[in-house]
């Protein structure tokens, strides 16, 4: 490591897209992996912590003919010349781990597992290239009840992180019934029907007559550039459109009741309103309310990938922009029923379903639900060192506040008082302890206490009235050192 | 993802040397990481995360000529053309962020960051690529108070992650020491004191014997090979033994008393004296004692990084091979002083000291010293399904246990009665909930104990007298479940 005399030394930075994260980023985010964890855990949910390589074949990215497969991933060659790449998701490393361990696996096989994921893209203003996942999957059961506990899981993970309750909403709907709708309408095409999803996916954005242009023939936007639709009748477009405004209004019920009329007849639309009132029954069981689960047939999630239900958790609060307009926060996460899970390796089909949120995102959240931890975020007592040779009062004191459970420093730099009291304030300190020689002699303790400090000087222009007042400044017998902090600390 | 057609389907299976943990495994370090946060957040450390990759120039590593710098590190190249490498410890990301945050960061800095560290090494039994760190360093503090300090904040993290007090010892060195006896031995050429260092690191496997003949002209070993030796005067290598030697028996400050007379005279031996007298002293405020450190002369850590205090801690426990043969478990972390962290980037000198730990590492530590919390490790209560009509009083009695906060969950397959005994059974649960159709009819619940039945069950050989018993299995009223539960899970 060391190479001074190297003419050029390199630049300190890091790389682009990847992020340093002190104190005040890192405690929202503890914090709600610890809650969301113990709420799966509680509901029979184990821990699983896979590497963060994957070889690039079980990652199911087909490698381009150029030299390196890194399309999207971070890949590399291992010295055996197999391809290896970080994950991009925490989905295809359990599909790998439970198509590995398939025979000795519990089934159905509950996990949950947080960690970085990494993308290969390009990044940009709050997109990075690392960033941490926190998944909950149920492989091995076909189970309606088994998405039911996931959304339930989930509802109560997001209250427990800190984000009130009727704050957010998850919203329920099912692959099945378009697919439904549309067999009875004679779309069968794989391609037609994937242009349907993609224009309903568009809903929110264009509104039903936008919709209804690229359910058709298509729709040219302000710019003048078309986009090509699915090419439905108009009879089919319409039913389509029925479907999607058939959410929103009454409780879980009467929705099942309505899309029951607009979707009846073909068998997978049937088998889809017979799930979501499977899922219905055991959400009421499980205690999720009314305003918690909602279903929405407008919710697209994901184009391919899943098979049945689909759900997707939404803050409800209104939000504003850096300029002050406001804006609707969506999704705070995500997930579904898919069932090639394990397939892909050993041709068995297994149903699975899961949840999964980002937790930088979720922690968004939070700071726009007005529960910003970061906040909260103190530093360290500060016990001002004035005098090499009184290093032991001033260690005994930090020692006597850490044992109390506050955390306290002695300020081990080398400058004077003014310097000390500076960095105490930058570190963001509750109190400065000060034991000058005086103090030691009489047998007292002078306590800083500086948010007071800052919001008693607010109001004092005087100088001549600080010295006299010498604003949230305290002084105590020495054996009430623990007490006196305590107190400044914890507001009793 | 979908690829059920391919002909060759992808074997599933993770990369060479990296692990897929379960809740077993993660247990015990998630608990250590806690713990030994909380400890480092009691002294005033701040947490700090950095993404996993780094600039290659910024690792410090020089890039080979080859097409691919990923001599011991996992390094691709970005599509700018920069070269990228995963972190290999947690010490080269500090000096890049210390670096480059140098002007704005309240100094002394002091952080603490735990996370996974890659090493591109050929894999073996129980050497793996990736594994998790947990490191503390302050920044810019030239007193060796804060090298104390970091070794307060070791042993009480130690005690705090679980070891019991006594397990462990941190033991202390100055390389100063050396530095000063070679200084008034005449040697100066550094390739000879790093000779020198070498010799002394093999002490506990060499013996003074061994020692002399590589701080002398050289040593044959049992093999025949020759390593040439430090080339010091038959004089010199008897004072750096003697040296050595010194360490063991009477405290901290006897141990000082014997360097002083051994080492004395040199100005560097006479300024490494002086920081472990002020390290000694200020362990003595911190209430760090005797018994969990020590000053050890022999210690090295690392031949070229360090410049003044070093410090290893050790686990103290006997404790047995896989084949019942006593052995040293060794080192379970160790630290020191540094002083070109941030020169490497600026030019400029910043003094560092700071202590790192495997947390596999401790882990194993603390199975080999009886505290193995994966025994501890139990699935959730299991409710058996036995029919789709009665999913509501299943799910019912789930949600009670949950809300007392005992783990629970419903049996989401489709197996019968005694395939899910079975699952309950895998998933180590401690107990069975029965809410058959007599039951529920009656108001009633049936429970099994699986710990206490697996225990009565061994002294039971007759199959009618099992039935007659039937073993861990109790009834009670329906309202009484929580409690009833409560009761064999607490084991109260």
């Amino acid at each position: 490591m060391t190479d001074e005399t190297a003419p050029n030394r390199p630049e300190a930075r890091s790389p682009r897209g990847f992020m340093d994260r002190r104190a005040r980023d890192l405690v929202a985010e503890r914090q709600i992996l610890a809650a969301v964890s113990a709420v799966y855990e509680r509901y029979g949910f184990e821990a699983l912590d896979t590497g963060a390589f994957e070889y690039a074949d079980a990652l199911g990215k087909f490698l381009p003919d150029a030299d390196r497969p890194n399309e999207g991933v971070f890949a590399l060659q291992d010295d055996d010349e197999q391809w290896m790449a970080l994950r991009y998701d925490l989905t295809a490393p359990l599909a790998r781990f439970a198509a590995q361990n398939w025979e000795t696996l519990p089934k159905p096989f509950r996990r949950y597992a947080f960690g970085p994921v990494w993308r290969n893209e390009k990044p940009g203003p709050g997109r990075f290239r690392e960033f941490t996942q926190c998944d909950a999957d149920t492989v091995g059961s076909a189970r309606p009840e088994a998405d039911a506990e996931i959304i339930a899981m989930a509802a109560e993970g997001l209250v427990a992180a800190g984000l009130p309750t009727g704050s957010a909403v998850i919203r329920i709907n099912n692959r099945k019934l378009l697919n439904g709708l549309l067999a009875t309408a004679g779309v069968s095409d794989e391609r037609q029907k994937l242009g349907v999803l993609r224009a309903v996916d568009k809903l929110d954005r264009l509104g039903p007559d936008g919709v209804r242009l690229l359910l058709g023939e298509g729709r040219k936007d302000e710019s003048g550039a078309f986009t090509k639709g699915a090419g439905l009748t108009a009879a089919a477009a319409e039913a389509v459109l029925a479907f999607t405004a058939a959410g929103g209004g009454g409780d879980r019920s009467s929705v099942l009741a309505r899309l029951a009329d607009i979707i009846g007849g073909s068998a997978e639309g049937d088998a889809g309103l017979a799930e979501l009132a499977a899922i219905d029954g055991a959400l009421k069981s499980l205690g999720v309310s009314e305003a918690q689960a909602v279903f929405e047939p407008a919710i697209v999630r994901g184009l391919e990938y899943y098979t049945g239900a689909v759900f997707e958790a939404e803050l409800l609060l209104e939000t504003t922009d850096e300029k002050g307009h406001p804006v609707r926060f969506g999704s705070i996460g995500g997930g579904g029923r898919y069932d090639d899970l394990v397939a892909r390796f050993t041709g068995q089909t297994v149903p699975a379903t899961g949840f999964s949120f980002g937790v930088s995102r979720l922690a968004s959240a939070l700071r726009a639900a007005g529960r910003d931890m970061a906040a909260d975020v103190r530093g360290p007592v500060v016990v001002i060192a004035f005098n090499n040779d009184d290093m032991a009062h001033y260690f005994a004191a930090a020692g006597e506040l850490r044992a109390a459970g506050i955390a306290a420093e002695v300020y081990l730099g080398s400058s004077g008082m003014k310097a000390q009291m500076k960095y105490a304030d930058r570190r963001l300190a509750p109190a400065a302890v000060i034991l000058g020689g005086d103090e030691i002699a009489a047998g007292t303790v002078t306590i800083k206490d500086l948010d007071l400090g800052r919001e008693l000087a607010a109001g004092i222009t005087d100088n001549s009235q600080w010295r006299g007042e010498r604003p949230g400044q305290i002084s105590c017998p020495r054996a009430d050192l623990v007490a006196a902090v305590a107190k400044i600390v914890r507001g009793g």
